[in-house]
């Protein structure tokens, strides 16, 4: 097996798979999604041994599917826009015909022969589920084995690690990530991923509803492919037990140029190193010579009202996440006592620590400060920040005896807002930073995921890639 | 084994178990929770046959249980003021002790040894956890095996059966159930319990948050313990996860008068029988006369408004729940075909041929109906109805070759509404129409939980019993 490794990310050069540039061609039969996704495999056989994006395939019946879909193309009726579209879920979520393990020891061959909700929907629309992608323990903190396809010795960042490195390194042009603090728009920014994390409840979750602040969401190597198969999940299958669903086109909207962006800089200004600054600011300069007005936190209260707002971020996505999963944590520390890694279990702990009092200020916390992003609506059409505070941080893995790293798959530091704000948030592959991906970040109110994605392809569309040495 | 039935029910003579009443006896040491706890055993043994309340009992880890509990009274240092009260766990929730098995074949021999967050908590506060009550299957309408105690051919409701059973049969002071449509209040009603369905997301419900309308709450013998429990529950494990959490007094909230209540009809009022419609007149006359004024739809056009926004009320219910079971339940049925009931199916089939547009459309209907409820709080202190559209019916099974009776386990007319206005609501046994219970049912505004139990408490020392012939 060759390992061909690219040297180094330049998003001037690097082509992501795409599934919405094939669809012309299973119209015309000149391409059909089995031989898409026999291309897809052979990425896999390729470079899974370095990258180890996967904790579970299935080629069998990603063969099978494939075949299937290639007959409904030939017959001039597929299910979907999405119908062959070789897709990994992270392993999270329950698949029939895999195990879910959950980067879990406790899980390890937990095989419940279920379908996640949102996995139903992709098979409905004719989607051919491939794998199951590597998730850093239970959603949280502790690493899987996936390197950055980028470079292998850095993370991929987590805890999608999986579906993002699985973009990243062409092995898929789609994936399903999960987020409750960072870990969709976190990995996909590390990668050079285009991600969707919809407004909180805008795809349906399925068994997985325990926490409030948790959503699917779509890594891509386009937007177009992100928006389609976001939409076509939630048109099947809807959004979360009481909640209203991803609204927007049954296609990827057109691209929209914003007229106004407000600049958040949030906690994570202080964590960026500078050169990802000075990309940044290239790109801000880019964006004003384009037309667009740009608002910061000195140019209206209520902009520097958010900001104090979100000022602690972190802190309150970790305690509200805690606190609503200690329960289920506890069990199955009682149950499997090495089945747990100690980073879990020191969140544990602090959870534990908490009382129903404490969990009420920070629910409180989250949301004023989402009254306080409500507030500016009328200000300008979205917010734009960094995805991530730098480039992948490099990771060698534990080392016995010393204490624990704090953030083996990376700092949420600018993630943790549009999680508690519960706001649609995508990420742009539009800075590379010493030859790696960082991405750029826009966010819209509550419900407009359609919008925040039409400026997201303008932007895609019409500002260049700015790149940086370290 | 002896049976010995009540003949018939007297609000005025029956008197359920309390366990309030014992902590005196307890601390002064004339009572002990052992001792207590054999009381209810004997009960057990002596009913449980024709009443069969339990789905599973762990009576040596019971008496385990209450011997510590014992030996804390003896110090003087009791966890709390249900320390070593014995309770029953509807079957829903898991138990790190016995099978959950959720009345549902496919669940049978299901034990997942994990402890619902609720019962976490109560077990933290010292109570007793005797066994697990019987729920109809899966929270649904296809019943369980548990009789009336107060007339064997009669169902118990559903569908916490066995919870309401258990404190109608004298077996315990108090249990838990959980209500997505009306599955606390009419069983409780239908065998002269008290209970509580708190304000939606009022108690953690640990694992089994997939549904936006359901709630943990309380069957008691008296007003007193019910609360008791429901606040020593949230002390500890706080509400549902991004819910603030049921808000009150450590002890019982003291007894207090309403000044106005709100009578409403619901959809209820056409199903009611004329008797228990008398014996509910009767109550409010007794009501008028003791000073408090009461309200009516014609008395005010946004008591109308509510009246007309709750008018399909059992078919919101039903809709909203049967869309967010519906994965679940597809892959319950996909792996057991024979594991779940035609009941359950027929409602999956209903569920499945719904749209996210559907489901929308409801969820819309359930929001503008809690917009009309809130409308309201101004006119009166809280509002008035029945728990249930006349006495426990008859049920004597399936009959093979015939139709399925579409509500085995009675109607929950009364029910839908409190469901879908999140509100706290209370069921009082002030009824008793041809010998056998019938609930009066007090619902406040979101929140007022503690409110409403004042108010209920006031009621059941003030207003005497109404009974009548059928």
């Amino acid at each position: 097996m060759s390992t061909t490794l690219p040297k180094g990310y330049d998003p001037r050069e690097f082509r992501a798979l795409t599934f919405h540039g094939a669809v012309p061609n299973f119209r015309d039969g000149s391409d059909t999604p089995r031989a898409y996704l026999e291309r897809c495999l052979e990425t896999i056989a390729e470079r899974e041994a370095v990258v180890q994006a996967f904790a579970a395939l299935n080629l069998t019946g990603a063969r099978e599917a494939a075949d299937e879909s290639t007959k409904r193309w030939r017959d001039g009726q597929p299910r979907s826009l999405i119908d062959g579209l070789p897709i990994g879920i992270k392993d999270l979520l329950e698949t029939k015909d895999m195990p879910t393990q959950m980067g879990c020891a406790a899980y390890r061959d937990n095989f419940p022969k279920r379908d996640n909700a949102a996995v139903w929907a992709l098979r409905q629309a004719g989607a051919v589920i491939v794998g199951k992608t590597v998730t850093a323990e239970l959603g949280g903190s502790h690493p899987g084995p996936t390197t950055n396809p980028f470079d292998p010795a850095r993370t991929a960042g987590g805890s999608s690690s999986g579906s993002a490195a699985a973009i990243a390194a062409r092995m898929l042009p789609a994936a399903i990530g999960t987020q409750v603090g960072g870990s969709i728009i976190r990995p996909a920014a590390y990668c050079g991923n285009v991600a969707l994390k919809p407004t909180q409840g805008g795809i349906n979750r399925g068994e997985r509803q325990a926490t409030s602040m948790s959503t699917h969401g779509v890594h891509a190597g386009s937007i177009e492919d992100v928006w389609q198969v976001a939409i076509e999940i939630a048109r099947r299958a809807g959004g979360d037990r009481g909640c209203l669903g991803l609204f927007g086109p049954a296609e990827p909207p057109v691209a929209a140029k914003p007229e106004r962006l407000i600049i958040l800089e949030t906690e994570g200004w202080a964590a960026l190193d500078a050169a990802s600054r000075e990309a940044f600011e290239v790109l801000l300069e880019d964006l004003r010579r384009a037309g667009v007005t740009l608002l910061g936190r000195r140019d209206h209260r209520w902009i520097e009202a958010l900001e104090q707002a979100i000022a602690d971020g972190r802190a309150v996505c970790n305690a509200i996440t805690g606190w609503e999963n200690r329960w289920a944590i506890r069990n199955l520390v009682d149950q499997h006592p090495d089945g747990v890694s100690p980073r879990a279990k020191a969140t544990l702990e602090k959870a534990e620590a908490m009382t129903p009092e404490d969990y009420r200020a920070v629910l409180m916390e989250r949301a004023a400060a989402q009254l306080r992003h409500a507030a500016l609506a009328p200000l300008a059409d979205a917010i734009i920040t960094l995805s991530c505070p730098g480039p992948a941080p490099l990771w060698s893995g534990d080392v016995p005896g010393q204490p624990l790293a704090a953030r083996p798959t990376g700092d949420f530091v600018f993630n943790a807002p549009s999680s508690m704000l519960f706001a649609p948030a995508v990420t742009m592959p539009l800075l590379a930073v010493g030859g790696l991906p960082v991405g750029v970040q826009l966010m819209g109110q509550q419900h407009l995921d359609a919008r925040v994605t039409a400026m997201a392809r303008w932007m895609l569309d019409t500002v260049a890639p700015v790149c940086v040495s370290a």
